[in-house]
């Protein structure tokens, strides 16, 4: 296993009602632990399937994703921080990318030092095609959900997400 | 990083408007990309308040919740299962857990050769401290929703998760 397809599949592990008194608390773990239970069987379905329908990895898959978005490219530093990952797996994932001709390092005029990073034509199409494939996988799970269930449950996400990034 | 460290923040990177040409598939990319971002949150910050609090990590935290609910023990490849990732992984980690005294490797009467994983009583004393705070911080997040809302939450998460496992 390649150190960019090391996954941990972290908290799985709770047992809600060793770590808690109190029935509230065993309500929010409770919570969390079916959100990181359906988080991680999406991104497992989405890893097997990207591999054996397109010989690529999930972090491949990402990084080209982020890549896509910016046609100009991007700095290593930028992807980095947008993938919430280390430079130096990034520069694995990117060299890995530039062997198979899906992205290439450019230089900027205004600064020969500095490279970014961008997708060839070739990446381009391998991304598009990916990437529709990838929204029909997503579909058959969320789209089991009706219109209002989709709507509630992005909402009451959001309500979550302000919670913790506040 | 150390291997048991590398996680890649899976497929935060979609531009929903790139991938999609139709309003719905917009919609359930969406809320993908907002389940995905919640999770990712509070997995970065548990990570992070485990190692400043506790000089700990996810992976080993996860591997103690799961010994934490057998008292008898688990054999390697349950515990692999159990968090689904690779036997190497749990090695690496049930190793330097037991370096640590948290952990210990027991063999069975019936069976000389094999081997079980089990906490040891530091490796309890230490895992319920760690995991009466880690619940406080999950209240801190999740809690943010009213009762009602937790329970919707908790209801739409149950639907779609039956959904990927279908």
């Amino acid at each position: 296993m390649k150190p960019e397809e090391v996954k941990w599949k972290c908290t799985m592990a709770h047992d809600t009602s060793a770590n808690t008194n109190h029935e509230h608390g065993q309500q929010v773990l409770r919570v969390w632990l079916r959100l990181l239970s359906c988080t991680t069987l999406i991104e497992n379905q989405v890893s097997s399937r990207l591999r054996s329908e397109f010989d690529t990895t999930l972090p491949r898959f990402d990084l080209m994703a982020q890549l896509a978005r910016f046609p100009e490219g991007l700095f290593m530093g930028e992807l980095s921080q947008r993938l919430m990952v280390s430079n130096g797996n990034i520069t694995g994932i990117t060299d890995n990318l530039e062997r198979d001709g899906l992205v290439e390092r450019i230089m900027l005029p205004e600064d020969r030092r500095a490279r970014k990073v961008r997708l060839t034509e070739k990446g381009h199409a391998a991304f598009e095609q990916m990437a529709s494939t990838h929204e029909t996988w997503i579909e058959s799970w969320i789209g089991g959900l009706n219109d209002h269930e989709q709507r509630q449950l992005y909402e009451l996400l959001g309500k979550l997400k302000r919670n913790i990034q506040t």
